[in-house]
């Protein structure tokens, strides 16, 4: 493990045994359960279902999104050439209307033509939170979520590196379908699928450049993460363009395996009118979009090639 | 018509044209839409959907939810033998947590006898209000939603008037579809259904004994009402306890038409060691429960007859 | 100890070490901080302030607010003349607009009379609970808070028992000054003072009839509690009513003092056009506002008697 | 006016009669008033307070704040030498825990040097809003507040542009005193002072690139807006660093004044370990934090000098 600050013992967090709460949409109420060992979703009221047909909601409901660009050693090596892309971790944000649950629709507009995905995993924080060291970073954490922190690429050029249209934009953080305690995420091992074929893979113990407590401390230096705040913990190399009707899905061993469907919708009506930056296909564009293909394992680039194949 | 504090002209949440406003889940997200003239539910993000098989989320998201006891003639007069319940209009509450969207699953626990339905029309609040006339609520009116009250009639004895638990248990509010502004409230009629069979009916313009705007400057007296706060408008007469399988509508017309079915559920744990008020079956619990049927039109009761032989 | 369901072993949440965290406001933003052994409280970003001078908000923000109508023997005793109100525990609601700081205005309108004080402590959920045992729900309780359940009794005679004018209004929940973990609440005393005078005492442990875990569990059994939910457990003997310019403090040994000054405000606009039900002084609403004076220790009456006398 | 696609008629939101509404903390309360044309503030409940005295909370509670970089043509020319910094506005976001009142503390921490002051004014959503035109835009703007969107610059080089630690640092909000409607924005003039001495100023109209309805149906195209979102429209030129005990204030004609006082607190636990980015002072740093001189008017700059020398 080469993340900052390794910890002394095992926090409360890690150590079993496994609790996997989701939230669930039951003919127009939510409700919370806990999955038991079958594999069924037992509903605190009493109420068992399959798991597998239920209508997902996001596990999480946070007042800010805050996201690492990079923390993963493959995607430094990747985009920068090197294993650690910056002395220190850096970040952005997406607004809580890109929340999406388990098996959602990624919403991609008719303008633009590249929709990256990035499997990742969350941190949903437990408590307020400020100035804090990582020892303590630790005791304010809720849990741990798949996620997919999918981009609109084709807003590269725009907002000086805010990524706000990029990330931030309807649907483009599906999450689930579960929040989990209890499991080490050191040991555990990242797969983004897509159309069932792994695109991305990362051992999470063997790449992770900062963990969670490290990136926890850092933010709340100077702000302030609230109860049920998430942060999203950056990915692996080879985020790529995916297409309407490709069935895009984030795995964290130990913890589940969210999906999501690329589903097109027409361009906004603004759009005709000519307001605002338009879907573009530069160079920078096609650099993020597209990936640095000499430095990404061939498996992962024909998985993606045989997926896209299937798909046409 | 009788309501108090009659409007000089139509205040402009009454005045059209129409607009609906629904909340969808569309795989994992929610989505708000608009009505077009033929049915169809259009996102704001251009896509159209069958509104007929979208999955519904409640329209509201409120801070609190405040109940009219009685505010239609039929009911006091069902309930008391006179036209007028009492000099002015008195209230209860719901928990947030009872809120469920059209097409729900209205629950009844295993140890309960007596879920009585009660077809109403929501106010949702626009604005932050307190201390204004009622000439001054007309504009601090959002719009209007058709509602079920459901209630839990076997915890009457307990409580003590609040009902928190007859009418505030989880699921007990089915809201919806949409949200509806530009309808003359006063000119439509509410009927509630069980499995298609007309159960309740009232012309609310006839029957109102207190309007909107008289119980939102009533209560503003003393309670802050926030932006998104639900009041509950009342009853007409004729609640009465429906059973699993069945399907419960309530329908204002030029508003829409809200369902539930009925859904067993196991009685809870705590309830096996004796913890809290037991379900009764006493004869107060019976008086509010099954009514008073010699003050009630033949038709509604032949229906609800008809309704649950169908059931059995 | 009477409680209903005693616990095995001290819960998590009543063993030490003591931890107190305090919201405040300092010019226009909001913080929370802890309070170190001096008595001074430290803000998480490292400021310092003296707790005396600080501005409080309270330290909860909760979905819902449920009350218990009586949980203290002496109370029992005083309204009911019987150690023990009803077979189990009753509750009522107020909504959030209802909260009020330490060192709060709690408003009496002009046209009111009977503005009665009751000292309670407040339970603040930790985690989403449905369905669970007393033993599991001391797990849910995220700490304790002082309170004062502040009732305006000219409204005893609306409202059918659900109490929504009487404890409803704004302002009249006082609560904190802190959230506070790490005391054993069954080994403390409750005080209420009007001007520093004691009016209400009560040793938790030996008066209360039904301790948090079973309000918990009992409520639980059909509405789901969420993050932040208070539950008001209820208040011992002499409640009775206080006047403009008088400080009323509610202090729970071990978890502080919360306090509030009793404010003058004008009648509500409508109350003048003859809008809902005004306030009354009639024979029930004096016998709960000026309770039962034989049943109740002669201290208690003594000194609210001086102290009315102090504000005069 | 050369903002883009100016309007036929003047929006509503612009439309007298002038309403300006506050939320102030009445011991330990908060309550929302009316100001009257004596510049009192009448809270809804009746009680009229000096406002000047008052304890003002933030008058928004935004699920989401967005922020535009450059809208303004004189800050246009100062940072990139042309009246237009790109074709199309850009935009980074800021968490709500940043959020501070009228008369707040502005936290400037002990191991930064550059805290920057941006006047502005901020743009509040009244309803969800996804995919509208800029004609359609106006309608859901709910009113307009002064506001310094305060930027804490020695993190320039860090967060690769998306900002989050320059601009979302606790307190870096000041926001209010109010929220006004009725007011024409476009006759309006921003003005911020230092001490009291004006160092930045503009007149809306004449140098607005894009109007909020531009921005406003921009963002829409792919982020759907919800009631209470916060839009901040950019700073004019001039923007600098300022010092602990100065007071910043930024004031809009016809909207209102909101102030702050710059105060000083330690750097954070975390920095003396060695986590995070560390306050740097870099030319790029330096680039920002000090602007460009050359192309400001002499007399915010001997302002500027003078207000300092005054605090030194």
């Amino acid at each position: 493990m080469n993340f900052e600050f390794s910890f002394k013992e095992l926090p409360a967090v890690m150590c079993g045994p496994r609790v996997e709460r989701r939230r669930v949409l039951v003919g127009g109420s939510a409700f919370w359960g806990t999955m038991d060992d079958d594999g069924r979703l037992r509903l605190d009221d009493g109420r068992v279902l399959d798991a597998e047909g239920a209508t997902y909601l996001p596990p999480v409901n946070p007042s800010k999104i805050i996201a690492v660009h990079i923390s993963y050693s493959s995607r430094s090596f990747e985009t920068r050439n090197k294993a650690r892309p910056t002395e220190t971790p850096t970040y952005f944000t997406k607004p809580a209307t890109a929340l999406n649950g388990h098996k959602g629709q990624i919403l991609k507009p008719a303008d633009c033509k590249y929709l990256n995905y990035e499997g990742e995993y969350a941190v949903v924080i437990s408590r307020t939170c400020r100035n804090v060291t990582p020892d303590e970073a630790w005791d304010c954490i809720e849990g741990f979520c798949p996620a997919l922190d999918m981009g609109l690429q084709d807003f590269r050029d725009t907002d000086q590196g805010s990524m706000l249209r990029v990330k931030g934009a309807d649907t483009l953080l599906p999450i689930g379908p579960g929040i989990v305690r209890g499991v080490n995420l050191f040991e555990q091992t990242l797969r983004t699928y897509v159309n069932g074929l792994v695109v991305q893979e990362a051992h999470i113990g063997e790449e992770t450049i900062w963990g969670p407590h490290y990136v926890i401390a850092d933010i709340a230096r100077h702000i302030t993460l609230l109860p049920g705040d998430v942060i999203l913990m950056g990915t692996p190399c080879h985020s790529r363009s995916v297409d309407p009707g490709q069935v895009v899905e984030c795995e964290i061993t130990g913890l589940g395996r969210v999906s999501g469907t690329v589903t097109a919708i027409d361009a906004p009506r603004a759009a005709a009118l000519g307001v605002g930056h338009a879907p573009t296909d530069s160079p920078e564009v096609r650099r993020v979009a597209l990936g640095f293909d000499e430095r990404v394992p061939d498996r992962f680039k024909d998985n993606l090639r045989q997926a896209k194949e299937a798909t046409r």
